[in-house]
């Protein structure tokens, strides 16, 4: 039957086929399985497609499988209604701890720790022993599906430390926690940004990480998973903002949807080639003197892009990396300038040999000179663009995509016709 | 003392103050240290940073610290060292299980599921029961640093299943493993690619998976921990690819390094627009008749430019998200093209409308026509690029950088004046 054929997949393959399925015929399948599968299976689908899956759903339809979530993921599911239904689900929860759960996770903004983190946890009291510990993991079982270790906490809640699940199968029954418990223990604020939580994991290589208040008390706990689902969501922002592309669209979403993520940059970067246009218009005598100078106007737009890009983009990567030392914005500028000044010779004496080629040697210094300093202030606005957004707090990555190709296209070819006017006596 | 104050900090906290301490004052740090912590710290080093480390360690100095570390740490470690090294150290290794754990690993490639593995595992015959299972635990205990689940073996070693810890901590102690084993076991076997394993392990929320040969035997497992490391390497590629650096190249290495990572897309965009130069020059009668044609050289290429770039990064995008439906070719070139007529039309109309500001009315169908094809082009060299680099086995992100602009820049030239040749009566 496809029940028991359903049964020997594991629910994230489930959540696969459902995206190949249409509503009724996905609604039928769900209805088939488990409840605590379909709870799993819900919280695995991607927002965009779980929304579009549950719009059929009533409050009470939804209740069962919310119940039966791991509180993380619930929320994450009930901050995506309206609030309506929220309140309403909410209600209908049977398990009481779950709403209780749920309530309190529904504080917590969606970039910081607590709005990552998950009441499923087990804890237990410094002043009992293995044996109480092993009884209190057996109450939480059905609960808590990954015990990675248990989190000692003193009679106020205070988390103190914790004791790895190996530990616990490996000591004796009435050796007191108090004696075994490891007291070095990373723990995160409600508070942090999720970027610094992933840090945190990543450098110490954590399978979970308790989550305190600011009194210390434990709160919650936030596991690995969730933590590379955020790093692999980063990852896709940072390089869709450094294509151009606004909001978070993928290629298989609507056209409507694919415009409206592409045009906003294409328009910045069409009104910025315009003024570029005004910038050359400007100087149409000049051109009409000496006509090839046109044929210079890609490589100066072109060079300038790519430059900025390349520099704007290490310095997101420095950014994003807090592991080795940080430079101060003086030595940076001055490394950014030398290391320009070489780049800068390099595109430049080739385009200058090119000049010989065809026969302009006259415009050998003009084209170089441009290039040279076309690199310079790439380079430049490549590093302070990034940092200043990353100050005001604006994903850094934005600078590094049409932001900056377009900035120094425009920058480019106002310094290339200034240098040809002053060095070209003819003009 | 030195020694006790860095008795508080973590193995990963000691690697950072390396990175800011000299060679010498570094070494001896580590020497204070204790031996199994000196390990991690190696472990936990940068490539590059490790590798100026311990350039003055001799084998024998390098031992006793591979002996003491995880064996995928120790192999990724003798993998930067010369062939000769590495042979001696294995060769001054006390720990024998140690040495043939690292020369079994060395087989394997860095970027397969078998050079991520480690070698420290436990695993049970399925004939045994939960008591000798612990007895099992407490033996590795040492020598495994993160139990997670203890793997269910037959006599011939082949990987039958799991018992996760927290089963094992709950269960009687004389239940059998072959009446407690979960079957249902995700594994890999050592030749897939590292991306697969962290696309397995992030679908299925996975913390370790064990990895077999061809035969279904358990060879060894991979942990989250490594695997978040090769998501985060692997992001920074892409960044680097679509920005147009080649290398792995940091903001923090010296100017010749940066230089080296620059200058190949540097030099090769500019050859593309002395190209582009070779075409306008071309034209130059056509210039020189109608001289305002110069200034929508900008907006053609960087429209171009732009568009490619957001094209491919979807495609790239879509080509790393496997959990969705697949499109065909055919299907992807047709919806491409759909959006390219829309987002042609919206540049093209500003650009059409500025014609008229400055003008030149006559320049209208040049200039809207001109920027709908190269929009047009570019959205199909967007979508092609990236596809026919995966197929050819390289990484697609590289199509979204400086060799889509580049051509695009080109092509859009050529389009330009071809365009404006055909509508143009005066030229
Ligand atoms: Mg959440
Ligand atoms: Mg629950
Ligand atoms: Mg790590
Ligand atoms: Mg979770
Ligand atoms: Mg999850
Ligand atoms: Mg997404
Ligand atoms: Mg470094
Ligand atoms: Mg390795
Ligand atoms: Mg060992
Ligand atoms: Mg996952
Ligand atoms: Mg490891
Ligand atoms: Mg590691
Ligand atoms: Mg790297």
């Amino acid at each position: 039957t496809l029940r028991a054929e359903m049964d020997e997949l594991y629910p994230a393959d489930i959540s696969g086929i459902l995206y190949e399925l249409e509503t009724e015929s996905a609604r039928y399948l769900l209805s088939l399985l488990d409840r605590g599968v379909g709870a799993e299976i819900l919280a695995n689908l991607d927002e965009s497609d779980r929304s579009k899956f549950i719009a059929s759903f009533t409050s009470a339809d939804l209740a069962p499988f919310v119940d039966r979530m791991d509180s993380d993921d619930a929320v994450d599911l009930l901050n995506e209604q309206s609030v309506q239904v929220r309140e309403e689900v909410i209600g209908l929860l049977e398990d009481r701890e779950q709403a209780r759960f749920i309530i309190d996770l529904l504080h917590y903004d969606e970039d910081v720790a607590g709005g990552l983190m998950q009441k499923e946890l087990v804890k237990i009291n410094v002043n009992t022993n293995v044996n109480q510990c092993i009884e209190e993991i057996r109450q939480q079982a059905e609960n808590v599906e990954k015990v990675y270790a248990v989190y000692v906490v003193d009679d106020a809640g205070k988390l103190l430390g914790f004791v790895s699940l190996k530990k616990i199968v490996l000591a004796r029954k009435y050796a007191k926690i108090a004696d075994i418990y490891e007291a070095d223990v990373v723990s995160v604020e409600t508070y942090r940004p999720v970027e610094e939580v992933a840090e945190i994991m990543q450098k110490y290589d954590l399978d979970a990480i308790p989550v305190v208040n600011v009194q210390g008390r434990l709160l919650g706990r936030i596991t690995i998973d969730d933590v590379v689902d955020v790093i692999t969501e980063q990852a896709e922002d940072d390089l869709q903002a450094i294509s151009g592309l606004s909001g978070e669209v993928e290629e298989d979403d609507s056209i409507w949807l694919r415009a409206k993520a592409q045009l906003p940059w294409l328009v910045a970067g069409a009104a910025g080639s315009l003024m570029a246009a005004t910038v050359i218009n400007g100087f149409q005598s000049e051109l009409g003197k000496v006509a090839a100078l046109a044929a210079f106007i890609p490589i100066i737009g072109s060079t300038g892009g790519n430059v900025g890009i390349q520099t704007a983009s290490l310095i997101v990567q420095s950014l994003s990396d807090t592991s080795g030392l940080t430079a101060t914005l003086g030595q940076r500028l001055l490394r950014t300038l030398l290391l320009a000044l070489l780049n800068g010779a390099v595109v430049g004496l080739m385009a200058g040999c090119y000049t010989l080629l065809i026969g302009e040697p006259r415009l050998f210094p003009v084209v170089g000179l441009s290039l040279l300093a076309v690199v310079m202030l790439a380079s430049f606005m490549g590093t302070i663009t990034p940092l200043l957004l990353d100050r005001i707090g604006i994903n850094p990555a934005v600078a590094s995509g049409p932001f900056i190709t377009t900035a120094n296209d425009l920058i480019g070819i106002g310094v290339y016709f200034l240098i040809a006017d002053f060095l070209l006596a003819e003009l």
